[in-house]
């Protein structure tokens, strides 16, 4: 919208903030993501084919977290560097296509369009899962699926079973809407915390400083990012250093070390 | 040296590269400073309690491969992000002075002056050791030790034995310099490509446009940092997709969705 | 019952098949320990001070899931070759007293009586969260519990709350019953087909051969074993090798090899 | 050749002991391996497909700390119940000769015979890496290698590398022989200290009660088990609980409980 110059005033991206993206998207949507499949399905993540779309902050937080259930995590990406992050920390990398004809529960979080498309579907295996934990639930082509169905069945809460013309079923989890506010609780009440601390003082900010600022997109300031993080690690009693003077100076010259 | 106008050329700050620090400082680093650890003193990592002085790119590569042979990781950071992201990433987090007491295995990556401060040697367990992977040998207080030792001796190659005044034995790998590179072979050459590719195409960058820069600090483009990593992922055999036409105009816009 | 001469017919311990234990118990365990205490509590796994008492085969699943979700796990152990164990897997170990100061979330998962006394919850911090996953109620000394609180409610569904004379509050989950059972739905499917296998052949084992079995305690033969776990990896789709006959002769002989 | 009345004398199955095999074998092994092969070629971990020839003890050591650098782990089994063990930990299990086609770096622990067979060298890639670091050098079938060869050389130090008549190299590390013996240190006192124990207690053992011991193999007594671990958990200063009267009679009896 700023792009489009469509905003009329400004805005803090509060979800750019360190403490918001980084925990809450991470942390949170990885803990919940897998929390909301479990209740929907009581599947055992051990040793299954997990296929998750999309290696930013929410995938990352999902692979780790179905990863450390003891699955086999399988990622899709489109940037060249994110996808090498996953091989490198550990995961298998192959493109959306291949993914599909191997993975047995596939979860979206690129908040993109048709993370999972007609063509994924039409080779999946019978009995695959498909979730979105991203954004909206286009990233799931929904249409396609109907498309390909020849019925279609509520099985048990949130799960719908579609039975496509060569017999396959496939099972779409909460209409493809985030599945960890579907079917779970959504994120647990200790990330949010800075979440919304963030965005409380953001509000405070634009009360305050509103008359000086053009309409546009502001970020959360670092100070604000700081504070709240060391407001919870004091709320957990986790005590941190902080840098002498000399360690500061150090910091900040170039001219000393060989 | 930029913010004091003491550059005289430009400069493209290669180590920005996502396809340098997310992989060389953190894999690289990670993987070789364990080995060169492990050459120098041959210890079982399994079970042993290792402290990790900072949690940036290198402190996160050299907690997570620690954490990976079994070692009990503990991390000392001053910036309250990093240190909540060291917790949730599921490590233990205190402040230099308490780690000190508990830690059998030290080592520095956090590129700043004294992280090993001569209150922290004072307090350490007879049998500690002592390394760097940061940068320079100034993240250990090296003068503090030696005005605390009453004898020092090489017991082997890249370990010395400082003996203080209270009969414990504190280890100094590799005089303090980067342990990677001191007593093992630096990091792979699988890491390094990436690397070294960034720095070819930067000085190629900077011969053909040099003519219009000013003397200050430039980042690699992003085309050169995606064009590494295609390059690498392809290397290894790993494909992945590329956004179709609707999916990147569904990116661009902010009107669909519900 | 052996032991007392108790037994008035033959028994198959179902437990000790490999097929059985190795997986129900650890993976089954593992997962819906935590499911359950997430299903009651929405708590964040993440950087959480989780306290796993016993390292068994369930005490192993709930230890490995809890540490995959980035909680940090204590484990508390009476046998010295466990408690090793859990330490080279890169569990802290500690006395159950010790435990009960730091951590947050407490799972009792022994088989015994009293893993979490009326000691340990005099210490416990405000807001403890205590839950059984092992066998009976009594791993939680609850009348002590009861003992030592002013006043008891519950808070949400098998949440209760017991505040005690010095103003804590700890929270007993599910009763003290299994709480996988209580507040999850017990072991997911794919890892029950086996333990259910187990007991379907050892049945019909019995049928067939009781007329020759003395009352007393048998073990699932190892032929059944293999089999269960030979149909499970079919039914998954994965493929092993057998051992050619050189291969089986070599492993036999002890005169080869230098 | 207890089996053949083989054995002239009575013999104390060490590597029985838990103290032994479930440390040594996992810990040391899984360690000094990957050192090893790190000394010996200098590759990066992260990303690279690693096959692990056999999960008993010593796989499993070597699956767990190769993927905790990182690596993409598979394995091979012929024991249906230990391939299904290696699923669930999150390892890709395939046959020998599917995983010879994928792998790049292949590590045999079987104790067998020709793990890695001519029929698996005929399909590996360009560059594949093998080392042993389960038994004997017949784990690796060398002499189909050698016959598969155009040309062979030392490249660097325990490094040979193979080229095939179809122009591939293969690279066969320490001569087949243990390769964290061959390249690296072997194990690490602080795991080695407790195999020493157990042989030193053995030898004790048998000097005292050889007299009334008949030839054949025996284990190493459960109290000796223990008290190596306690004497081990002492020594890294870790205390942990002993049952009380209560608790002991409770986990003896079978009439309590609901």
């Amino acid at each position: 919208m700023a792009a489009d110059n469509a905003l009329k005033y400004p805005i803090i991206a509060v979800n750019e903030a360190e403490t918001k993206h980084f925990f809450d998207n991470r942390y949170g949507t990885g803990q919940s993501t897998l929390d909301g499949i479990t209740r929907a399905t009581n599947i055992l993540w051990a040793g299954r084919r997990v296929v998750v779309g999309g290696y930013g902050w929410c995938g990352r937080g999902v692979a780790s977290r179905a990863r450390g259930m003891g699955a086999h995590v399988i990622v899709t990406e489109v940037n060249a560097v994110r996808a090498l992050e996953a091989v490198m920390d550990g995961f298998t990398v192959m493109t959306g296509l291949e993914a599909a004809k191997v993975g047995e529960v596939f979860i979206t979080v690129t908040g993109g369009l048709h993370t999972i498309s007609g063509d994924h579907m039409a080779v999946m295996s019978d009995g695959a899962i498909i979730a979105n934990s991203g954004h909206f639930n286009v990233e799931i082509d929904i249409p396609a699926l109907e498309a390909m169905a020849v019925s279609h069945r509520e099985v048990k809460p949130y799960v719908e079973e579609y039975t496509t013309t060569d017999g396959r079923r496939l099972y779409l989890l909460g209409e493809g809407r985030l599945i960890n506010l579907a079917a779970a609780e959504g994120h647990p009440s200790a990330v949010m915390d800075m979440s919304f601390a963030n965005q409380a003082l953001s509000v405070e900010y634009l009360v305050k400083n509103h008359g000086n600022m053009d309409p546009g997109v502001y970020v959360v300031p670092v100070d604000t990012d700081q504070e709240v993080g060391r407001l919870k690690l004091a709320s957990m009693g986790i005590a941190i250093d902080s840098l002498t003077a000399n360690q500061q100076r150090y910091q900040e010259s170039w001219e000393e070390g060989t």
